[in-house]
């Protein structure tokens, strides 16, 4: 980073410049380009990012938006490096957690106790920021988008304080930032949304890196059988690896996978979770279930199809469907415990990494993502 | 009703002939016909109707389905005519309550404990009896349908002993039979489908039997808004008798009903209802109620379109749909203490009824549902 001239006082923090993985177009290679960072407006904060893992979500969002230039990321761990006017919650060199979706505690979601989407610094879609719906990155001048209001590929950036979360210094940056996403949201949604019990009979439906932590939350709520469901034929040794008990493709077979799964399993699963974003399985998801207590949580943000149906008899029956975002985790509240669960051992996250690459190799983790060739890859900031 | 001759040992019970309202057509007048009705086959009983008052769900059928000539109805009380062989649960003179959906006991469902979809004694749609897939009603030999395997709008009527249910002598089957079926499937769904909890908002769409069930129920549960949504202007009145604390016409304004409710309880309701039957109202539903921990039920059986759909962002937001069938109430273990209830007026179920109707004008209680001029019709056998 470097220092711009500024009008500001001194102490005060300036505009910097600094390397970021700029996208120019939809399923275009990024371009690393020096960018100016705004200094942290009130209530934000300006972070040097330490490792950001990339999601599936970076990619969908890469491949089908319109919004550019854009700088992608939300999974990222670092340190702060300044912050804005009336931030009190943190100071430099506190160690964090970037959040796509944050906590005011002071709207009617945050204060009910039982909702994690905060209607104050919710998913940000526009690319811009909660607070005045502007860019903080430019390039000479000319704005560049956020993505979800974190935007971590990127040496600095700069999120509204509601947006990240403290956690110990004695955690490592270059791994817990799994949890800032994927791995939350898969325990979370097994944990909190379905609530799994012990001796269940559980369906996953994609086994990326949420779909197998779900296992992993499944697992270890003592679920008997967890019934993992990919095309791709590799994912299999990693999901036994994560509790899944059995692997079953879709395409060894001609009978439907929800035909599959009710003969299997005496008439359905006690919880199904669609994470593959694809509304179309919501239906498949809805039919591997079993009638009078059967639970599906849908999990995916969809590629294509927004629009998800099914037949009401599915729900006449006694189904329930349930959405989630990032689990039903209230970030601030929630995610320092998760990191300490992490550190005690009890859950695992290091096993979800495949790769780790310099930030300079980025595209080289939108490749092997693009190719299912990898769960998380890892790319760390120069240090 | 008259004995025929029968090669069966006199002790047996014959076939009779009787009096029952026969449907030929889709949304043809009924026919008062005479019809053989076959004795109870083995684990059946038969049945003299005592009162059975008319569902919108005998009208969707009447008015869409294409098996004829049928028997319809099948929210009914009567008392035991004739058991069939292997019952012990029933004996001749017993009062019951007829159920659409019945209870086995022994199925993976029933045994349970969290479910009342019996496998074995569900929703029957083909218009025979569960056992054998024939019925026991004809005309000069000729078959004719069973509706729900109940066909309650007969002099008698034969059931399997999992559809009927024992009740006190001391009820009166004239206002009971409404049990059976729409009063307890709404006080269910607010009860046991939502848990309505004290001080929430509630919204029910469709103001018939069922959504003021609904608002019933809710409002025993401490309810502190119950908005109740109907075109009929004439529904506001007894809405209002039933707990509704709001009610709202959405052809009185240009804005759409999912943004008044959302205006009028500063985001959403707790829980929405929706009671009409009608796929499309669910998405509506959905979005009536709020991010987070908003709760959609949908008990209505539609008419036309059986597939719902909805924006996945509504349940990514942290909606929950559940359906329902008879209010989630096991038939036999839960509706004996609803008789009490209403015997101990801890819940009202004469009010819901609008008109007491002699057998031969049951085409009258057809035109007063059709028109939306009733809530029950109870039609009663001559005695």
């Amino acid at each position: 980073m470097s220092l711009s001239s500024s009008t500001e006082d001194s102490s005060s923090p300036a505009i910097i410049t600094c390397k970021a993985a700029v996208a120019w177009g939809a399923g275009e290679p990024l371009v690393m380009e020096e960018v100016e960072l705004s200094p942290p407006h009130p209530h934000e904060i300006r972070i040097k990012v330490f490792s950001s893992s990339l999601c599936r979500s970076d990619i969908s969002a890469w491949e089908s938006q319109a919004i550019f230039p854009r700088i992608f990321g939300h999974e990222a761990s670092g340190i702060v490096e300044s912050i804005g006017e009336g931030v009190t919650e943190f100071k430099e060199g506190d160690h964090v957690l970037t959040v796509f979706t944050g906590e005011c505690r002071t709207c009617r979601q945050c204060r009910s106790g039982k909702s994690n989407v905060c209607q104050v610094l919710g998913l940000e879609r526009r690319g811009v920021m909660h607070s005045d719906q502007r860019t903080r990155f430019s390039i000479k001048g000319k704005p560049v988008f956020h993505y979800c209001a974190v935007s971590s590929f990127s040496e600095y950036t700069v999120v509204h304080s509601g947006c990240a979360v403290k956690v110990s210094p004695n955690a490592p940056l270059e791994k817990i930032c799994l949890l800032s996403c994927g791995v939350a949201a898969g325990l979370g949604a097994a944990w909190n949304v379905a609530g799994v019990s012990e001796g269940s009979t559980v369906v996953i439906f994609g086994l990326g890196t949420v779909g197998l932590s779900v296992a992993q939350g499944a697992r270890l709520k003592g679920a008997s059988r967890i019934i993992g469901v990919d095309t791709n034929p590799d994912k299999c040794e990693k999901a036994k690896a994560f509790g899944v008990t059995e692997f079953i493709n879709p395409s060894d077979s001609s009978e439907p996978i929800q035909q599959v799964i009710k003969r299997i399993t005496d008439g359905g699963a006690d919880y199904s979770f669609e994470c593959i974003g694809d509304t179309g399985m919501i239906t498949t998801a809805l039919q591997s279930c079993c009638d009078g207590w059967g639970l599906t949580v849908t999990l995916g943000v969809p590629k294509v199809k927004p629009e998800m149906s099914a037949h009401y008899g599915l729900l006449l029956t006694g189904r329930t469907l349930k959405g989630t975002l990032f689990g039903g985790w209230k970030p601030k509240s929630d995610l320092p415990s998760l990191v300490d669960m992490y550190m005690n051992k009890e859950i695992e996250v290091d096993g979800f990494i495949t790769h780790d690459l310099p930030f300079e190799d980025i595209n080289t983790a939108f490749s092997l993502m693009t190719e299912g060739k990898c769960l998380r890859c890892v790319i760390h900031m120069p240090r």
